[in-house]
């Protein structure tokens, strides 16, 4: 019997643990659950013949060594900063690990110790991390090895509210952690852009979108992400000429998001004075010069918006210039404009997410340019089995199997970037619907 | 003898010795100057009578405490992150301080010890911190004394070209240090407007100035500083309708500055990549979406300013569209600006530097509302004498003859915001020409 510790039981562990809990009793699984909540465990385990839930305190040591030392192979979903300190004990038991998460520097710095310890530790196995990798470099080694000469790269990838869920003139509702959304572009996005640097500034994040599409699906938008450079040497095409990796939106909602950028609402380092007893209109007027007249005009004026339009109309229906008090003390901006948001873009019964990704390439082959994308759509089955849930778990999963059958042999510290990983990863992927679908263009 | 310690000869210990060494004879001062360049402190004592000039290291605690024992008074012109150290010898062998730094939390813990000790710990001596407290506090006093009550308190310092050195379009160059003036005003502008909390944005800020007029020298503009709110407790006007402090530059200059800003470089979060190879206009043109065209056509369009005009005349002037390499390495966007500006707004020959502040009130008084503004012009006299030398020395020297001569007989931790502190003060800079010129209006 193989010993599979899964640590941690939340909400991306779900489809991960079923994946694996399917596969147990044909491949003589034994999968242990370890939750600091008990019950999330035995939730998630449903009382399957193969499965243990165990209750494990992330802080207690002991425990969780003698868990490790009693398992063939470790998964752990616990927050990243926790992933070194299991990563050693690994390497110390000599047992292979996976994680969805970035390669850390503490983590790095295990490889020679990994090798020497015969295991894998085994990062970015997610979403994104994770399929991205493995669904790009796919095309990039496939068009190295036919003798092609890669120019362009992009990739976009949004975690969005499916189109029969879509009921609000944003075309988006929170469907992962809502901070990370109202946050998201600080900073400035740096890319390649034929043969040159490029820079955006936060200011100017949200003008600078492209259109993507999406045969089945429509237009959607993309923004640059703040660290696309370092993707030519993850990817092994330092001569690319333009690489940009993006984030996806539904065409329409960055002209209204910059509303919130310009205004200074997305501001997180400072907390507003008696935050509390504002309405959400006053918190708006408090980012405008002073003046009288309706606070929604003052705003189109300020911001050279159309009092009428598709812009406004996205503002009005958040309920931004109404009395309406949010009872936040203490409030930055961004927690402001974070609570008025978490109310009106929450989920209803029902609904389901929708994962997004598209990768274009352009490459030259005997004298001719050659443009191909590949896309993905992942819809959830409901609201346990998202599309996020789903496309991180289901990896994990898959990567795990392929350790313990030894289909992964490589040892020391990895991501799917390599052709014996992403290639089984892929068609079981496939299997599941997790399917890109390549077109020339 | 009253012996005088001066720790630190830089620039703007200048005027302060000094004004202290005219005095010397008279009042039987001995002035030491201490340095960690010799040369500099021999430099700054001109071999008078009445002066010691000597080297002293910030890390030598033993020396600096001999010559802390053999002081009356100590006055620190030192980096302020030293300051804290020196007071805390200062309490202990019960000795006065003089510093032009704000009061830091550690300076405050240092009251009641030395009000125990009999001594007191003056900060803020300074221009900005230091004469500005003093002359708005002065006609706060008054208003309040006279049963007035103070609606609106605003309040404009600037450290700017004399206008008969100004000969570049922006009114500007370098009278202090180059990298303040790159990253000037980032992060949020909070203040209080008709009652109501305002906050600027970054991205806003050098489109939402105040055109402030000085009768003698036409029309400045002023932006919002970061912080105004906290002035309305050190100043005891926790009422005030409207309080807001700022910076002020020569008419025109934010909307020129404003395309840095927009472009995103004045960024100094992160370093492009090979800086050093690029020309300046290859930099600019990386915070450009990809285009065909001349450069200076392409950021006109993108930020929408005419292609001929005084915007234009300014960047053209600074030459921003040229060929021009600066050769820095590992470069921040904002460290290649400033090395551009340090070229182009160096001080000439025989340039010099002004000091600009205005404060405006607003209050109400038997019934009826009045305006009032009170304003300073003062120019340097040379590259040694300069305004901001005058304005940071001055004041620091006469409160460290206050304090010997005991017509300040405060103990503890204080600032120039109280009327025996101020008075004499006023009294004494205006001596010397640094003079508020007080109108209704």
């Amino acid at each position: 019997m193989k010993k599979i510790l899964i640590l941690g039981a939340g909400r991306s562990s779900s489809s991960l643990i079923e994946y694996l809990l399917e596969l147990a009793v044909k491949n003589n699984y034994e999968v242990t659950v370890a939750d600091a909540s008990l019950d999330l465990a035995q939730q998630k385990t449903h009382k399957h013949p193969n499965s243990r839930a165990i209750f494990l305190d992330s802080g207690d040591e002991l425990k969780t060594h003698t868990e490790i030392q009693r398992a063939d192979i470790v998964v752990s979903m616990l927050p990243a900063f926790l992933h070194a300190g299991i990563a050693t004990q690994c390497v110390k038991l000599k047992k292979s690990m996976v994680t969805a998460s970035y390669v850390s520097p503490e983590m790095k710095a295990l490889d020679e110790d990994a090798k020497k310890a015969g295991i894998i530790l085994m990062n970015e196995s997610g979403l994104d991390p994770g399929i991205d990798h493995a669904s790009a470099m796919k095309i990039i080694d496939d068009i190295k090895s036919q003798g092609g000469n890669l120019t362009v790269f992009k990739s976009y990838t949004g975690g969005l509210i499916a189109p029969e869920s879509d009921d609000n003139p944003w075309g988006y509702k929170f469907t992962w952690a809502p901070r990370n959304v109202i946050l998201a572009g600080q900073g400035t996005a740096r890319y390649l852009e034929n043969g040159k640097y490029a820079f955006i500034p936060y200011t100017k994040l949200y003008t600078r979108t492209e259109k993507i599409h999406f045969d089945t699906l429509g237009d959607f938008e993309g923004y640059a992400n703040r660290d696309s450079l370092s993707y030519r040497s993850i990817y092994g095409i330092e001569n690319v000429d333009t690489i940009l990796r993006g984030t996806l939106r539904k065409a329409g909602y960055c002209e209204a998001w910059n509303v919130f950028v310009q205004l200074g609402m997305t501001d997180d380092t400072y907390l507003i004075p008696e935050s509390e007893k504002l309405s959400i209109r006053e918190v708006v007027e408090s980012f405008l010069p002073a003046g009288t007249g309706e606070v929604k005009n003052r705003l189109a004026g300020y911001l050279g918006i159309p009092v009428k339009g598709e812009v406004m109309d996205k503002l009005e229906w958040l309920g931004l210039f109404e009395d309406t008090k949010l009872n936040v003390k203490n409030a930055s901006p961004a927690l402001i404009l974070q609570t008025l948001l978490e109310d009106k873009w929450k989920l209803k019964e029902g609904d389901i997410d929708m994962i997004v990704m598209q990768h274009q390439f352009e490459y030259n082959l005997k004298g001719k340019t050659h443009k191909l994308q590949s896309s993905l759509v992942v819809k959830g089955d409901d609201a346990i089995h998202t599309a996020m849930a789903k496309t991180v778990g289901y990896p994990v999963g898959i990567i795990t199997k392929l350790i313990l059958e030894e289909k992964i042999k490589l040892t020391g510290v990895h991501t799917p970037t390599v052709r014996e990983i992403y290639e089984p990863l892929l068609t079981e992927l496939e299997r599941l619907g997790v399917r890109f679908v390549e077109k020339e263009y």
